[in-house]
């Protein structure tokens, strides 16, 4: 790598942190405002993804200061575990690094996005971030770095301990960015972050104004999911490879045992029976063409069950409903959950829940996306959930003019097909449109029963005022015609016949 | 890198082979549909821009032949130049190796998509790619190449002269995908790379179908774009910094006269006057604030005048018009260019042509979007074009439903800020937007003075037929009254009155 890349030559190599450097659009970095929405959304999701883990009821503060009409301090902190000091400078100074590869359900997924704010960062103001961290016993450790971009590799300006700090992780950006534009797409986002996560807590620190809290809307901390293995439907012939290389020669059927979930000796048995392929060959003696063939069998065979869901972490009926609740108190809310299912191997649950307010509605219904928890704000139109929305006639379910209908829905899975790596849309994959379908008939007949019912009280409200107006006519004019000077009260009567309490 | 990526652990580093291979729907190879228009597409690219560097006209063959259900072979072949023997497997087995970073248009940008295609065909039936070109004097070789995903590197399963093949390139695949869905966005692409790229032949054959034919519908050869110096506007504080180390020390004066376009020892003198820095000054004592300082003014500078043009190939009038009145024999088409100017310092041109036909029209106008004269068919929602295209008021320029108006807009740029890897969809920069409209009205205006003179010469039709009906009654009762036999010719009256020769 010399001097050519930037300027221009014939063949040659770029970075990847080059490539994304040149292409910042494609990462949420595309313009000012983008920009500082996209640093703090990265910055909380490191954060909220540490405190999980770590089984720690968030608390994060984000403050953004003006130091200039366009200079901007961001800083986020946590009271996470911290980071292993060793990982630190690559994990924000080196894209494509970082600790979210593995087969589990995760905010961040690519190494990308907190490297990216880093980069913008330095490329608009040319200062390095700070990061002050504390893990595990002993003093924090800070940290100030920038990125070689022509390397990927972080550029080390300070390192050093740092004694005042005593809890999680504190990361201060200088970028400059629009915030007038932004603010109104920040505050939604950690609007909905709390919903998708209750049970954080995040200050927003604006200048000198008074600070905003979103939530916290629940104590109960999500169980983190584990780590599992792969499904069989997952293994491309790469996969396949690749674990049979990192495993030392078994037989056939111990490798499938071992190597897969949902692949036990029964299942082993029958699916090598059905390739005709002996079970006790050492995989060490596969072929090439029986590679490929095991391959496509098992992306393709029907006798494996559904995936596991312990790698998977989405959000719950309770959470869901208690946030729900608390931002949307007098409305009525129903939630419903499909799977898990799997696209190309990938454990996948579909939960949403549907929320009925009286308000009238803009465009009905209103969809309001998560993947793996996360709010996505941007490029609605060609999502997967949005075209399944749109498959579904939504007058047959009562959805009309005289309520809003939100859909809350959040796509969960160990790998979240991402349409750009901007992470803003999801792609169509069948597997997922066909079960947010389904999804959304369910929350449709959830949103059926519900108008009816709603129909219903208010129907049985309006009679019951006319029955108690004239029951009180009736009681008065029985109590004259008996020359009794109290007219009795008929209310308990009304409210008998009409089973109020 | 070990096994942990594809499996998982803690902190780990992915190659951005392996991040793409994870995301590829990313790279339009999520499905079997899109996998198989994207590797096309890519493949023909590459011949088209290896063509144009060496001004040859070019001949493109695309084979596909179906194996099985979907098994595909691939075949594109070229009359190109070849590549260098030593940089073909790093261009085929390398994400992010290319020939196309230099600052000038080209198709190809990124160095992604053909790795990407040998990469899905590996994944999907394991089979290398081949490649054969045939490069100066001498033998052509021919290469059959994977990509070693965890590293990104080649693999190299055979290297060797050929001595069967006597010009340009031909790349074999094999994939899994599906034809049947993806044939009619192929044939599609080839029409529509016709109209933008009119001197190319392109030959599509499918299994033992008759040859289709695309273009060619001109002679004309484009000048191939020049490699230019950056814009100062470009200079973004990575830029300056890497600028300025890879140039010997020198004063501040000669650094922007060598290094930008734009940027005259007048200029340079008056920009260092408002910057109050002494011309003399050498690069290398220049402080770290110094450089950012010098950056943010390079950026919004007004002294500087728009970029050149030499480093773009816009299609040209006379090549789009001629393979739209081609394709369109009946249609009336009107051609407008706007720039160069600039975003974010990238020279930049926008080129489009409205075609109004008979045809009853479905959406109108329509709007056909190309990018560096790709053809862009995919996620045209949030396209910038698209959204520009919005903004305006097409009624007040007479688009009614009467007749088709479609839009052929190219985009033409060192850098296309493509919103995705995948290379589908523009994203919405300012400056792209605002000239997008203003191309638009000024097409608009074209419609609008084409279809009154459309209207008018339907009411001139109309009314010289009445006229000429009672021209010739009038003259047979004229010839009547006069006892003449025949009834004289009033047909050149007619034609002289409405000016028709």
């Amino acid at each position: 790598m010399t001097e050519a890349s930037l300027v221009g030559t014939e063949f040659t190599s770029i970075s990847v942190a080059e490539f994304f450097y040149r292409n910042r659009q494609m990462v949420g970095f595309g313009n000012p405002t983008q920009a500082v929405y996209s640093t703090i959304r990265e910055l909380v999701e490191n954060s909220l993804d540490a405190c999980e883990d770590a089984k720690i009821l968030p608390e994060i503060n984000v403050i953004i200061r003006r130091e200039s009409s366009d200079l901007l301090l961001i800083e986020v902190s946590d009271n996470g575990p911290g980071m292993p000091y060793q990982f630190v400078p690559e994990a924000f100074g080196k894209v494509l690094f970082g600790s979210k590869y593995g087969l589990r359900h995760k905010r961040g997924t690519f190494g990308l996005g907190v490297t990216m704010a880093v980069l913008y960062g330095q490329l608009t103001t040319n200062y390095p971030a700070t990061i002050i961290t504390k893990h595990g016993q002993g003093e924090a450790n800070e940290f100030r770095l920038l990125v070689d971009i022509k390397n990927n590799t972080p550029i080390i300006e300070y390192s050093g301990p740092n004694s005042s700090h005593s809890i999680g992780t504190k990361v201060t950006l200088k970028i400059r960015g629009d915030l007038k534009r932004s603010k109104l797409r920040i505050t939604e986002y950690l609007r909905l972050t709390s919903v998708s996560t209750p049970h954080a807590q995040i200050t927003l620190l604006i200048d000198d104004n008074p600070p905003i809290q979103f939530g916290r809307y629940s104590k109960m901390i999500p169980t983190p999911p584990r780590i599992s293995r792969p499904h069989p439907r997952s293994a491309d012939i790469e996969l396949l490879h690749h674990l049979i290389s990192n495993n030392n020669s078994m037989t056939l059927k111990a490798f499938l045992v071992d190597t897969f979930q949902k692949c036990g000796t029964k299942t082993a048995t029958r699916f090598l029976h059905f390739l005709s392929l002996n079970p006790n060959r050492t995989t060490e003696s596969l072929t090439r063409d029986e590679i490929v063939r095991i391959s496509n069998a098992l992306r393709n065979y029907n006798g494996f069950d559904k995936p596991e869901s312990q790698c998977l972490s989405p959000i719950g009926k309770d959470s869901l409903m208690e946030a729900l609740n608390r931002l949307y108190p007098s409305a009525s809310i129903k939630y419903e959950i499909r799977g898990p299912f799997e696209w190309n191997g990938h454990p996948t649950i579909l939960e949403g829940a549907v929320v009925i307010t009286d308000s009238t509605p803009a465009e009905n219904p209103s969809l309001i996306r998560f993947a793996n928890k996360v709010p996505l704000l941007y490029d609605a139109s060609d999502d997967v959930l949005t075209l399944a929305m749109k498959r579904i006639n939504w007058n047959r379910y009562g959805v009309d003019t005289n309520s809003q209908v939100l859909l809350f829905v959040n796509l969960c899975s160990t790998r979240i097909p991402y349409r750009e790596a901007g992470k803003q849309s999801i792609a169509a994959i069948p597997a997922i449109q066909s079960e947010a379908e389904l999804l959304f008939k369910t929350l449709g007949r959830a949103i059926k029963r519900e108008s009816s019912s709603i129909r219903r009280s208010k129907r049985n409200a309006r009679k019951m005022r006319e029955f108690s107006k004239y029951f009180r006519l009736i009681a008065r004019y029985g109590a004259l015609l008996a020359s009794v000077e109290t007219t009795p009260d008929t209310s308990k009567l009304v409210e008998s016949l009409f089973e109020v309490k």
